[in-house]
């Protein structure tokens, strides 16, 4: 369940692209004024907006938005103008570029989407960038983790309920024994983890917990390796056994102690406000047993904090 | 384009359920009835037949069928009143489970169909299996061959027509050292073969024509391998590059001197006879300066002769 809130009444597209202009206008940004339009309007208002701005005002909105903004703010803002898919498409994008440090990314929007999400985002990628997100992948990324991320964005992966369990069995034993080999058998875990529908995997991983009394995340984290590839492997692992969990993680970790990962938190936001983010808050609240919003209220400051408050379904 | 022929005033699908009952009563089959009827008619024609057919007599036509006739006739007719795209997709699920043989199949299917086209076979292969196409090569096919299938069924590859000349030219060096080099670099080459868009490739295999003086089809000849890897690399390379002649060649092979491969004739005729057999057919006159329906005829005999002619647009 999405968080954003819209207003009952939702003044004409053109109505909202004055609001913002004005909010440009004058000395200095009026942040408030922007956010108070943006953040409450869902994707398909935010496009009418675009488009009655670019149509009135003869100028690019998103342009203007990040001449106007800056920071964390602009970031934000910029990220969650955009169409939502498109918006993927791009991220996926600029993690290809820096592969090596980036492929949590690549590897949420492989497999926290569902399968008919991750199609439309590989679209998207065709449509912006006149290549496909498989091919960017597979040029800049090396090794096993090149493997696994090419598995995890190429597959069509079934997304139906039926489990087999003869198989969750056989391959969580396969499994078991590819990750406490010594030598570790990639081409097997990268097989099942790259290529199975996830009810299947859920079984699959629900067997290994049972038969060797941890769970494969844990198991997984025996084996170091340099290269971003476990990481990436236990990434995808999470996403696909419990996604909201996996995000109260990585919330939870761009608050830590040690400094704001504010391109991580806005991430987290900025991608599920209109779409799950309800799941994870409650997710979090439960996990780290502080309310979301008091855990950002706390760690962010300025029109930023507003910006990732009202997203998260506050001040209406 | 398409070879078929249907006649000007087509029956109603109760007509020709009819008829076909009819051909079926009695003595014996009166396989011509049945070709006349359902050779000339296109995909959702037979689709209605099988609806009206179901529906008037309560038996399922497709198992009448294989009931009624036999041989090559039975399994060509078999797979003709399929739906084309089912019929993909139940002939790539048989390839994968004697994948190591049968190989040829799942990458034509992956490499002559456009994006669009390979997922709607994809898509048609979850309803039918309860899984992806992917998992099942993956489960089946084993080393190099696995890593090439498993990168072409699952790009989703770009499909404009954009060249980038610079890659185009890096990767033909890059393909020609992997070719030539004692130790072939497998990684690289199923990462371009397996990703880039086919207008790319086309752009990048004419750079290896003209900077080598050979076709990369014969350069990939000289690296023999004892598993299909080789071959389906080969595969795939003619099919991305010009397909029509690569069904050529695939229907020379199987009206060899050595005897006739029924199963690969039917299979080009079956799949292509109401997409771009027009196309293949003309292009096998000019490669064996004899028709398509000329070799078919010295090869084939019966009612498959007749069967197969009717596809190629003969007898209406």
């Amino acid at each position: 369940m999405a968080t954003i809130t819209t207003p009952q009444v939702i003044p004409s597209p053109a109505e909202d692209a004055d609001a913002l202009l004005k909010a440009f206008q004058g000395w200095g940004t009026d942040e408030q004024a922007v956010i108070a339009v943006l953040a409450h309007r869902d994707a398909a208002q935010r496009k009418q907006i675009r488009v009655a701005y670019e149509q009135n005002y003869n100028e690019n909105l998103i342009q203007r938005l990040q001449s106007e903004l800056s920071g964390d703010l602009e970031r934000a803002m910029y990220h969650w103008v955009l169409d939502p898919v498109e918006r993927q498409a791009m991220m996926a994008n600029a993690a290809t570029k820096c592969i090596h440090e980036d492929y949590p990314v690549i590897v949420e929007i492989a497999c926290a989407n569902s399968c008919a999400e991750l199609l439309a985002v590989k679209r998207a990628y065709h449509a912006l960038y006149k290549c496909s997100l498989e091919e960017d992948v597979a040029a800049r990324a090396t090794g096993n983790l090149c493997s696994l991320l090419l598995a995890l964005v190429g597959t069509y992966r079934y997304d139906g309920d039926e489990v087999n369990d003869a198989l969750a069995k056989s391959e969580a034993k396969i499994l078991y024994e590819s990750v406490t080999n010594g030598e570790t058998n990639h081409r097997e875990i990268i097989r099942i983890v790259g290529t199975r529908s996830k009810a299947q995997l859920n079984a699959t991983f629900g067997w290994f917990k049972e038969e060797h009394g941890t769970s494969i995340i844990k198991a997984l984290q025996l084996g170091a390796d340099p290269t971003g590839y476990s990481h990436a492997l236990r990434t995808a692992v999470r996403c696909i056994s419990d996604a909201n969990k996996y995000f109260v993680k990585v919330l939870r970790n761009a608050m830590h102690k040690s400094g704001t990962d504010e391109d991580s938190l806005t991430r987290v936001i900025v991608m599920h406000a209109e779409k799950d983010l309800k799941g994870i808050k409650d997710a979090f609240h439960k996990r780290a047993s502080v309310a979301l919003e008091q855990a950002i209220d706390r760690d962010t400051s300025g029109d930023y904090k507003s910006f990732l408050m009202a997203l998260l379904g506050g001040g209406i």
